[in-house]
């Protein structure tokens, strides 16, 4: 059977690696780039530039798009609904789910098939084990259709028909991996307000946040779904008090205090509210909106 | 040879794990707590309760406390000088470097023996693998003196001769943490909010957030080491452009904003001072004191 025609728009660090990941299954992969010089790489790869947009959309198969945000995906297709009518349009940019969905109005309302994909991968870990990319779209018989060519990306994930599910659940992944990431950079300056280099720290580091993630993460849904959040293992008393220790270190080191006020802000309500004696899962109940 | 008599002050959830295991590895185990009706289950394993903490301090052996914070260890010792005279104290509760450093000089004052420790466990993973505390004080030889008895609480990691050097690997290690929690707990109320239970989020929460912490961590030590930022992962200009959207879905999914308005602050001051093409490394460069 001979491999699906696709096209991909948008070259930067992760449309190049899902076009690259095309061409190495074997997929004709016409790409497009708003910077030409970004087509280059994936020339000498195999892949066949189009001069503008529309020729890309137009060369036949999927059309995955993949640009910095859906302002830009906007600004992009906006012109190109026709060149688009009858044809698939996956839309891999990050992107709220409000905007997937406004996405997918404007899609039927011309006759393009939408599909929503939130991509949980770097651009390294593209093609490899581990990686998987969310879906959702009206059309789930368009996504079966479309998956044995997108599993040329990584493992595809149907999250439902509600074009805004594949942004919900990659947005609420990413939040995970950006309070890592906060806390990880906070740490790595602090160590280093002592001299101390990054990289001996760095195991530990590693080790401590995986544990913890480890020892968290499937405790809190539990507590969670169930409402019960009384905890044996650290309760929010203990953490409201020991938490002004951290604020005081970072000045005391030189370093801004920021991200990690809002934390305690957090945690002062929650003792406030009567839940001293709560897990860290309690703290998710507190998010909402007043 | 005979086990070394241990004192426990504090039987918080923490000081019961750690009172719990000195007894477990036959130490004579002495035990005082501010609630007294607290020492009743580790009196069943075999600890001897003490009156005040006068009695325990002076059982003999090392003198360990476990108390919600430094101030709590003040006011409890303050009175103790002279029962601690001549006798080692461990200090296991959280607090700073500065705090370590003048509990020391405090100590030193008086001819007590003065060891900071912090403890990377939550009492569940006391005396199991993995768990480990950090030690630091002016008495190295003391402490290697007393590490085959500290050794039943969890692996010894000495770390130098600063008394406060405990006390700053521990808080960066769980600032690394609570960035971990902040953005766990952001996520699970995301998903709640479009009445996804949280156990069939978990699995994808705890997999995403170890995959990107063993993708972070190393590279952006070695990235810190160096001064060299530039990535051809995930750039800061992207995230900056990507980021309102996450505040976005927050608010349109009605939860508070403010734990991650400081992350949009700083991705603005990264890009602003043309750190664009730079990876999350960059960030941590950042968080100085103007
Ligand atoms: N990198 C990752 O780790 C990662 C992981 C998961 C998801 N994503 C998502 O993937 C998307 C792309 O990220 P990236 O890392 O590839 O970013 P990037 O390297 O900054 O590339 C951005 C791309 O968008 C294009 N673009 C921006 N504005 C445009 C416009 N108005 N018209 C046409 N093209 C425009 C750029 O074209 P020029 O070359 O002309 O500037 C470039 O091709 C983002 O939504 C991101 O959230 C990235
Ligand atoms: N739980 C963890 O996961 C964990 C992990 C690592 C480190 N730690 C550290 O271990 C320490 C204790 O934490 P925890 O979880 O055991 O907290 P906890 O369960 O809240 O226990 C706090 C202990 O401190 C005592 N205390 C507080 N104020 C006192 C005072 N003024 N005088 C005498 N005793 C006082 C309490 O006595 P009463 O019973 O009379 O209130 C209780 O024994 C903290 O510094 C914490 O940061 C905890």
């Amino acid at each position: 059977m001979p491999h699906t025609p696709v096209s991909v728009l948008g070259l930067g660090l992760m449309g190049t690696a899902l076009a690259s990941a095309l061409i190495k299954a074997g997929h004709p992969t016409t790409v497009w780039n708003r910077t030409e010089s970004k087509t280059g790489p994936l020339v000498a790869q195999g892949a066949v530039p189009a001069a503008t947009a529309r020729d890309a959309i137009t060369a036949g198969g999927p059309v995955i798009v993949c640009l910095t945000t859906n302002d830009n995906v906007r600004a992009l297709l906006a012109p190109e609904a026709e060149a688009l009518a009858g044809r698939t349009l996956v839309n891999l940019t990050n992107g709220t789910p409000g905007q997937a969905r406004e996405l997918a109005d404007w899609a039927a309302a011309h006759g393009i098939t939408y599909l929503d994909g939130g991509i949980m991968a770097v651009p390294q870990m593209i093609a490899t084990p581990g990686a998987y990319i969310l879906y959702s779209g009206a059309d789930e018989a368009a996504f079966e259709a479309h998956r044995p060519t997108l599993a040329a990306l990584a493992d595809t994930k149907w999250v439902g028909k509600d074009p805004g599910l594949a942004a919900l659940y990659d947005i609420s992944l990413l939040t995970g991996m950006n309070g890592m990431a906060l806390g990880v950079a906070q740490a790595f300056a602090l160590i280093g307000s002592a001299g101390i280099p990054a990289r001996d720290f760095a195991p530990l580091l590693r080790d401590w946040v995986v544990a913890m993630t480890d020892g968290l993460v499937p405790g809190a849904a539990e507590a969670i779904d169930t409402d019960r959040h009384v905890t044996d293992v650290s309760n929010l008393a203990m953490n409201r008090e020991a938490h002004p220790n951290f604020l005081r270190t970072y000045a005391d080191q030189g370093l801004r205090t920021d991200l990690f006020e809002p934390l305690q802000d957090l945690l002062d309500r929650a003792v406030a509210e009567g839940h001293g004696a709560d897990g860290f899962s309690r703290l998710s109940t507190l998010l909402k909106q007043d």
